[in-house]
């Protein structure tokens, strides 16, 4: 999918919600356990609920790693449901890899030929050669971590490089412009962050950005979009555990689906104070 | 594995040899592609060749992913099989890992509960909160990625901070300090950047390095070994073409077995040179 059909989506949906698949074996409901695959049977009832208020879902690897190769089952089976039934929706595997040239090349196969993936999280940590090769899909994305959501971002995000000032999350903003376009790269940038959004826009001001943190961490949506939506949108706000456990009992899907809309619902007037609708 | 123990093993085989488990479906020989699980034959038949002569296996995850669940279940068969097979052995999960504490926390479920792993590389840019969830295990190792060996270390590792003037890879040794011990962290130091192990030996006497880069990616055994060497080796140095490519023929594990036991006589020579055997 390329940028501007992501931004048609958002259009039409009148919706940047990304849904975060962070699905637990230890959260969903119990009725549930009775499946012969729990984790899809929750992830295919939450999709199928939540699909028309969301253009992309983010199942993140570590809760489908948990349950070992059976947890990898139910995130292929995850994959291939959306893109058959949801082809609309952009799917994000939330992985943070990266690593040498020669490694990240099979993550690349793993997460983009076999499992057919949108869009992968990476780290920028090991610079230009553990990025590049995620790049040379056709019309698949890297998702660079930039600012994170987390207390931890404070430990080395910002560190302040003697020679340009910049700080390691604007250097990382930077430099990794001359390595992709806002065609196959994007940025995490988290929502508890939103008062630098203002100046990262000034660094990109074409590049989606993926924003976690809204809800169970504390960021605010409005401050979001007021500081960081671009002309095409340039917004991915990810919502997981406060949508998909709305509720833990059979009703989950349901709830979700309201929680959801309500997200939708905030959206769209901010999408069209911003005109773009 | 405590580090005594690790130690022990070390001075037992007059070995701080490391075999990588980059094992690439697209590599290993043609006979093995009949077997039901080509990808742990050749594990097994690798394991068993060079175990007399290494204290350590690090399978890189990239390589299994990329073949899907298949690949995952061949990753715990190849675990299982070092365990029970070879229990002296230090296995390490080379998966860089690392998100936010509340995902961290099923990443250590994955590899240390379900997967049995001694140790997990983990990446240090999301700060604390992604880090120490993985040590909240006895006798579990982080291994946090300070200086890699790739060209792209060059981007972000070096930036040196204004107020410190510590470079990125510094701060992250000396802020990690606070985090752990040299009881449950080991850092990653690439042998490409050997000449920097005098400094680095400055901030971390005392943690064990896991050293990647020396062969194909031109880092040097015995550089490595007399700047980096400390009173209990403090070293595990990993192979992985070198030793696992050999051949490429039905001589395979022969051709591995010989490469890791000139890597080991090297190795004991300079222990005795230590004066640690």
């Amino acid at each position: 999918m390329n940028q501007q059909q992501l931004f048609e989506q958002i259009q039409k949906k009148r919706s940047f919600l990304c849904v975060g698949l962070d699905t637990d074996i230890q959260k969903i409901p119990k009725h549930l356990l009775y499946t012969s695959d729990p984790i899809f049977s929750f992830n295919k009832e939450i999709i199928d609920a939540t699909a028309e208020f969301s253009v992309a879902y983010k199942p993140n690897l570590a809760f489908y790693e948990s349950l070992g190769s059976q947890g990898w089952v139910s995130l292929e089976k995850t994959v291939m449901y959306v893109k058959s039934k949801h082809p609309e929706i952009f799917i994000i595997a939330d992985a943070k890899r990266g690593d040498i040239g020669n490694t990240s090349n099979l993550y690349a196969r793993a997460f983009f030929d076999r499992l057919d993936f949108d869009a992968l999280t990476v780290v920028p940590y090991m610079g230009e050669d553990s990025v590049k090769p995620f790049m040379t899909y056709l019309d698949k994305w890297v998702i660079l971590l930039a600012l994170t959501s987390n207390k931890g971002a404070f430990d080395f995000q910002f560190l302040e490089d003697k020679t340009s000032g910049d700080k390691l999350y604007e250097s990382v903003l930077k430099t990794s412009q001359n390595w992709g376009t806002n065609e196959n790269m994007m940025y995490v940038i988290g929502a508890t962050k939103a008062e630098k959004l203002k100046e990262i826009r000034e660094i990109v001001p074409n590049h989606f950005l993926l924003v976690p943190g809204v809800g169970a961490q504390g960021g605010s949506l409005q401050e979001v979009a007021q500081n960081g939506m671009n002309s095409k949108c340039g917004l991915l706000v990810n919502s997981s555990r406060g949508i998909i456990y709305a509720s833990f009992d059979v009703d989950f899907a349901e709830k979700a689906k309201a929680a959801a809309q309500k997200v939708q619902q905030e959206m769209e007037l901010l999408l069209k104070e911003a005109q773009l609708i």
